[in-house]
């Protein structure tokens, strides 16, 4: 082990100069005039893979960009790890507002800025640099190890789903591990135990066949914008719990250990309503904030419209009125059963003067880990001893759709072992991924390893 | 009297051709590429108006476009009317659907379909042939007469307020008499008696910044169209009731007798559902539908707006949402009052979370006439006489501001004794006035006059 740490420290400069090449490539998944440099980028990874001592490695055509997957599976009886990440990234506009052009990348302190430093090279790269120190200088792994690289998770996965059920045997493995999220707060390591789901719903309310004058028709018609108010005022109460029938029925609360963890995280409400501009955050009484946050289903109406919106006054009763709505939802909820409710629920309360269509458009499953997991736990002592502090227990407050894909076809927990930090910009200008976490994530995961292979 | 009946039917043929050439002037306000028509169609009123034998012709100037003007005062001790016009009419977009040119007058059957046909020039030429009538067979009128035919009715009459305050004087008289609005059905003659007002806002709700990630965000902050639907929401109780504050202190309700009349007329409530295509009407329990429609208030939602609209799905919580509200109000509400009460409850329901903007736009008062005033009644006796049918007595559930402005300055009782007919298309294609109703109204004019003389 000690062998394997001295060469990080040997290699320190030239991790990061490779870092720095393969963050020039503009490996933008949703522009097509980017289509060669992904192409370009999976086979840098093919190489980079080869070159570690990674066997079987393959560029896997998918219909859409590629899946570049490869695997070292010589320590019988041990344990496999699938490790997850994604070599694409985000567009770059606008780009007058970064510091520096995107894909130029520049180190300033302890930070580099480039787009895809931190989501995902940046994270993908920590896993290849510490397979290589590992089979380097011990020939071997402790571990079994998949790596599969895919090239849409910008653009939704859109093929991925379909290639982990067709490659079921391949992935086969006893824990997924995924490098894509941030930290908590910086100096900390994180661990990512539970996500949120989603279902996704359009409301469309229709009132007469054209839009009326208020003067003429005012108090003999409803007004569609009135009744959707109406309707849509009724899915929360004063305290903001959700008041669609069933809605919390297959809620899973947290548990002692779990909200004794989460108390610990510092967090100030009036740094994070100045952080916004918010008058003052708001949420359903008797939980605390980052429960609320990150364990608590939502109601959001996304999108609203109907009526005159431009400038001055119009006096008009439109025909119809929209609404996009949405539900975070929390394990164990199931989106096409909330969905169902939402409409069942919605449809009761529809005047007859109107017509109503509810359209569920999309949804996905949230996602929660047991904290007692042994392969959580062992993530838990490996980043303890990479970065000498106690580890984070967190939750996304958002959706990793393809989490629940990987752990219902592979059937193996899912850890979210991620090294952002919360300023990192991910989706905007001035990307930035930290040196010090890109390093001591290097070390993490090779105690990762270790610790695992102990199981 | 037989005389001047008897010179409408020598006339009757000429007095068409006469309407055709008005109507071939497309006198659109609006446009400023019609502006020289408007002092066309305004010097053929001049030489018309002298032709007749009307006084002291004027076309005086506005800063907009002109006021034509003249007066007939030869009836010492008789009562004065003021007859208010516009011969400014409506753009003709989409002018592909109309069957026949909208300046090239047509007449179907007893229609005749032009631009401006019904509003106004068919209903000023009214009363430009029923003085002629009376001049040319008896020297004289029965009672004083002033004509005002303005240019800018169909853009807000933006001038005429300050022209009436400035010639108050000139203006003087007993009664407001206004041709501007349709019967209630065909054949049988109607007196408007009443208008609503109105009060328009718009209410501008702010939570953070900039926009927010659902999944990130939701259930820490106030959502501002979750907000904005929860407030207004709280408008109107389930059985069309307007919650607001006092809302109802001023409201003036229709008598006993205003009842027995509004009673009388057919309405259908499947009917007019179907002819807008609502699945059913629906309005506040405990009144009639006509009484709903032209003696209450109203709340109605005229545009609302925030967050994503487009096709798809975004989980954004916005920064920002938007509301258009109007009230339609009945004698003796107050647009000030009201928009302040309005006001006053919105902001005592913004939670703390939001930052709100209530900006009063536009407001204006409704009106009602008293049944029993004798210029009323002279005009229902008049009507009855020329169309062989009871008087409808109507209110119009929509403004004319300028019913106010005229009652306030001149302080005079203001009669509006319409000729249109419900399908006229007044502000559509193929706008039409009926000929029937063309000449019987001449003729309810010279009855009119002769009645008013008798006050």
């Amino acid at each position: 082990m000690s062998k394997t740490l001295d060469f990080l420290n040997e290699n320190h400069d030239r991790f990061e100069q490779e870092l720095v090449d393969i963050l020039k490539i503009p490996s933008i998944s949703s522009n097509p005039d980017n289509n060669d440099d992904m192409l370009v980028m999976a086979e840098l990874l093919k190489v980079e893979m080869s070159k570690i001592g990674m066997k079987n490695v393959q560029v896997i055509e998918t219909g859409g960009h590629p899946v570049v997957y490869s695997e070292w599976l010589d320590a019988p009886g041990k344990p496999t790890l699938l490790i997850y990440g994604h070599y694409d990234v985000q567009p770059v506009d606008p780009v007058d507002l970064w510091d520096s052009p995107p894909f130029e990348p520049v180190v300033k302190g302890d930070k580099i800025f480039a787009r895809g430093s931190a989501d995902d090279k940046g994270q993908i790269f920590i896993h290849l640099k510490a397979i290589e120190a590992c089979l380097a200088t011990q020939g071997e792994l402790p571990v079994n190890v998949k790596l599969i690289f895919e090239g849409e998770e910008e653009v939704g996965s859109i093929h991925l789903e379909e290639f982990i059920k067709d490659h079921e045997d391949m992935l086969n493995a006893d824990y997924v591990v995924i490098s894509d999220t941030p930290m908590f707060r910086e100096g900390y390591p994180g661990i990512t135990y539970g996500l949120r789901g989603l279902a996704y719903l359009q409301v469309n309310l229709r009132g007469t066949n054209t839009d009326l004058h208020s003067g003429s028709f005012g108090g003999l018609v409803k007004n569609p914008i009135n009744a959707l108010v109406e309707i849509l005022a009724q899915m929360k109460d004063d305290v903001g719990r959700i008041l669609i029938p069933g809605f919390y029925d297959d809620v899973l609360p947290i548990t002692d250990n779990e909200h004794n963890k989460l108390s610990k995280l510092p967090f100030s409400p009036k740094e994070f309503a100045d952080s916004i501009g918010a008058p003052a955050l708001f949420g359903e009484t008797g939980f605390e904030d980052l429960e609320r946050l990150w364990a608590r289903p939502t109601f959001d109406i996304n999108g609203i419209w109907g009526g005159f919106q431009g400038e001055g006054a119009k006096t008009v009763i439109p025909a119809e009125a929209h609404a996009k709505v949405s539900m975070r939802l929390v394990a164990n909820q199931n989106p096409e059963d909330i969905a169902q409710k939402f409409k069942s629920y919605v449809e009761s309360l529809i005047p007859d003067s109107m017509e109503a269509e509810i359209d569920a458009m999309h949804g996905g499953f949230g996602y929660v880990t047991d904290l007692d997991n042994p392969g959580l736990q062992a993530g838990v002592r490996a980043l303890k001893k990479a970065f000498g502090k106690e580890v984070d227990f967190l939750r996304e407050g958002g959706s990793i759709p393809i989490v629940k894909v990987f752990a219902d076809i592979i059937k193996a927990p899912v850890l979210l072992m991620g090294y952002g930090l919360p300023d990192q910009n991910a989706h905007a200008p001035n990307e930035n991924f930290s040196l010090t976490n890109f390093h001591k994530g290097i070390e993490s995961i090779i105690y990762f390893f270790d610790e695992v292979g102990q199981l």
